[in-house]
């Protein structure tokens, strides 16, 4: 199989690090080009990064030398540039990447909102990413080079949320409302400051700025469709999906839960039975494509009436699996249950590899 | 002041422990009577302790001689008994208490659901205490002396809930509609064993045993009525006022978080300045009884974004008080906010002796 | 490759669970028998444990009927039998089992001190297992069956000790006093009831019953001889190895820590320098044999002074190499230096399965 | 009384915050002047601080206007200024605050080495404080105006160790050789970032930068001797009392651990018993002088074995009383013993207002 080449853009900080990991192991890749701060560039990668994963740093990365974030040198030679950058910069790197014509797969917020930029979960909207792959055809169709695209990975907590939503609304019809509580690892905010330890022992943050907000909205954009100019996405009006989000800082070092219920439009609601049914007999297309990192089981119905639980649920299928326990009725809503994800895999970077891997699987990269 | 007589059931174990601390240095109150399991009684109590408090052993208990738990010996000279006793062994030994003309305030859940037994959050609804109250004075007017009778503290999540609740019921009429996801302190399970250390480092536990239903039940309970008969409490129906609860144990020492949204049945729904101006004005009648474990403030209404936060204001007015923060708008219910109270203090031992404090200002104990 | 049969004791604790993991995919050994206490004989392995492991249960042993732990039935198959029973009973059971002439590798403390019986860290002396080595190759030669024999597994903080010593006293002689204080993780307490969370959040427990004995007397016999009878060992006397140790217990899961200090006997001193290489040059008898879950790197010598760290460090080699950090000159003794060791598997149950490799590569199971 | 007014420096930051806690409750002293950065100066108090306390803001603060750390305004009334600066800051602004006549009681660590400035933990050594008593007195006597001086609060890990060393030392002669291997409370690095939570959540951090060296090196200072001239202070040669320390961060919010072996210099060393009795006995100086803020119990003889633990035993004697347990006989050295201190009270701020109530008590300030 021929590699693709990857780049990493914000390769020293916590994102990076995760996708430079993930890609070392993978089959279809190789890191192919590093990017970082002017201060890191010029530098070995293995003296640029602070490294903060328990596993060791790959020695495929260890050793290129860390370039700016800028379209030119070896990211020119990338076939997908993963982009792991702060928000404060990700908005004018990833727009320079894009109109040097590279596919850049961003976990940061600035675009996610954009019509033409699929925001893709990648077990649970891969259709999606036809959006890009329409637009690639057309350029290859008329003889051009493949043309720049950006794809965006969810917010972390929102990757949890829908996991479980969307085989429902396949299996049932529309939800039309939706509480979620989430209880989230301080793994998600980073690492430079992150979260402070004398705020999480002991403690819980009632409040992620601007969580909430995405949490509500991103989950109508992925739930959403494609528009009738094959071209765009049309998020689900707030009134065809009301969801109503809390979000809280715990101290879990990977893994978000989320406490759901939630309310089928369509009357009568399946039974109890039926809903765990549709959710265990769900096959993520990625897993239909073969890709390397699709988990075997897409959700995981935990009958234990304490599960999921972080440490014990979170690396199912290596972290590309959800787990979801105490399906039971709710007396307000139809039904509530407990959503475990993880955050750095299915939830950020993991979740851009896997898309990657879609994407080279349907000739796109 | 006359000090009454208090003894303690279930002295040696952890609710035990606390209803101990908070007599101590409680000016109406003497410690005067120890109850444990007969492999305690007649040791001197620091003998029969294992200690588990951040405070030193009060030396006024330190060498009272632990009887059984039977209704003899000093615990007959008591104004009133409070039971920290085990459900596994409430239900006789609290029965056989009251059937001895004592008063018995208690933290066990075994009478909860008795129609004739106030289940009672003293700073949310005193009022209840009536029921015991007229039962005393009725007797007292036949000359005769003054009976045995039971009131119970709610489950220590059910006190944060309802304490924002009643007065926002109070000010705008009935609430219809209740979510609440918990994120429950370890303390709340006890010691032996409780929540063992590696089921809650780095993790959650999504699950309490019969928490759910304990808190969508005593919630109606105790926002419900005094029957027609003054004798019997009326829990709301379950269609006035639906509460939905999902619990979590998490990993903090003191203080239940509640993320909760909540619905008026009454429209136009008030605004959200009014809703924090009805939870800042409320004052609850053990303050104005004057009561000395009364909190200054019975709701803190915080309005910095990542507040309440246990480690921070768990202690507010000595565990008494309780903090809301958060109030917003909900896109589903009408409201959401974040509510945290100690488990310990106003939502289990702590309760008992403001019970008490409040029976003794109204001459019932 | 025959797979050698493997029996489990204690199958449904917290040790017997992970030596059934370790098990399953270790190309040498089939589980083969489980046993427990009567209450789970008779009984599918999934059904009788309570699974605690972040892995989920091995398909090889989630059918597997549970016996009574007695040396009957499937046991006596075995090729080799892993104790991670209860001191309270391995005493008698393994006594039975070396008796019915099984191959015992145990856990537990009760037979550590016995002079016929090696107390084995795999990567530091596996040289002491000569000694049931050539009662095997004596009665083999003698024409008979295999005698039953016991190999008991070290303590699991003494594992991490003497790790790095071992090789230091192989370059440059005696080690004549040694200090170490411990920060040890909860999962070395086991689980019923193991460490209570609300001992350890936010909290350190500084002290370990029996700990530091065994950390005191355990490493001298390690670090000791085989007697010159050939069949018994002679642990080094208290005067040539001056152990002490002082043992907590800390809010971390799995990896022991242990701040040590340590003096040569011989003068000059060895240099920091050389001291360093020695660590980083030792190699284990266990991977010169080519055992499969041997660490490629027995002790990982870490130049970052905030190494090693437990949630960083513990998983090199698989939880069989052990991590040494911050070596340095000592004011008072030669050199201090920081080591990190997995407890449960370098100081535990992993340390059963390379002993079992050992000798199966030896010949002697 | 009449009360004598005091500044904060560095009153924004956490030792800053606990300066202003504890003084609010001081019946010696009133906040008068609070100085920050040139950011906040301008400001009240309770809008240029982000608070982080457990209590909530003193009344007496949070109306009073930030200036800049300059010599000037009401700086220039203070009878004491406290200084919770960060050490970046600390050198210049001390200096120019002692120049300008004021005094200062600082817990930077820039002057603690001076032979002129007097490094002070207030129940071990306020004798050295005669340094400054002297040096006020000659000038009143000489008519002139109270000169400026500095003294240095001690680093948070020193205090704990020193406060039984003293004592002993007092009782048997001197202690020529000690070890302490430290578990430090993340409170003691600060907050802005201090430790970060991804960093101490299931982990341990075994360096602290600095650290070891003054845990080593102040030892010597505060257990050496004022010189012969009355002016200086004379630490004790390192040969005269060796000190060896291992430091690691571990999650604790408050309170600092030590495990702490030490040899006497005279033989034969006293009993375990005579120990203990020694450590019992002594009542610090600041007792005897009446200070406020005194512990009741110097040194708290715990004999549990278990004992001490930070979040049951660093509150005793609201932090001013430094708790030991486990005094036991050593291998190695003469005896062993586990010293847990509060980190921010005798550790830090606590220790800086001690320091002015004696020197108010001897009429310095």
């Amino acid at each position: 199989m021929t590699l693709k080449k990857a780049g990493v853009l914000g390769a020293t900080g916590s994102v990076g690090q995760r996708f430079i990991l993930l890609l070392q192991n993978n089959p279809g890749f190789e890191i192919h080009a590093l990017g970082a701060s002017p201060r890191s560039a010029g530098k070995a990668y293995k003296d640029a990064v602070t490294w903060k994963q328990t596993a060791i740093i790959p020695e495929s990365a260890s050793d290129i030398i860390v370039q700016e974030c800028k379209p030119e040198g070896k990211f020119l030679e990338c076939d997908v540039v993963f982009s792991g950058l702060d928000s404060d910069y990700a908005g004018k790197i990833e727009k320079a990447f894009v109109e040097a014509g590279l596919a850049v797969i961003s976990n940061a917020k600035n675009y996610r909102r954009e019509p033409e930029v699929p925001l893709v979960v990648p077990t649970v909207n891969p259709e999606h990413l036809s959006v890009v792959e329409n637009k690639v055809k057309e350029a290859r169709a008329a003889g051009q080079k493949r043309p720049g695209f950006l794809v965006c990975i969810s917010n972390c907590s929102t990757a949890g949320l829908v996991s479980p939503l969307k085989p429902l609304v396949e299996a049932f019809g529309p939800i039309d409302a939706v509480t979620a509580t989430t209880l989230q690892a301080i793994s998600g905010a980073g690492y430079s400051p992150g979260v402070s330890g004398i705020d999480i022992l002991d403690n819980i943050v009632p409040y992620i700025s601007g969580e909430e907000d995405k949490l509500e909205w991103e989950t109508r954009k992925i739930m959403g469709n494609i528009a009738e100019d094959g071209k765009t996405l049309a998020p689900l009006p707030f009134a065809n999906m009301k969801v109503s989000a809390q979000c809280n800082r715990v101290a879990v070092s990977d893994g978000h839960t989320a406490c759901v219920s939630f309310r089928f439009a369509n009357r009568p609601a399946p039974s109890l039975e039926q809903v765990k049914e549709a959710l265990r007999n769900y096959v993520c297309d990625a897993s239909k494509l073969g890709c390397s990192s699709a988990p075997k089981q897409t959700i995981h119905v935990l009958e234990k009436s304490n599960r999921p639980q972080p440490r014990l649920d979170r690396d199912r299928d290596a972290g590309y699996g959800v787990s979801v326990g105490r399906v039971r009725e709710d007396p307000l809503l139809d039904f509530k249950m407990v959503v475990l994800s993880h955050n750095t895999i299915i939830g950020a970077a993991g979740a851009g590899i896997l898309i990657a891997e879609i994407l080279k699987a349907k000739d796109v990269i």
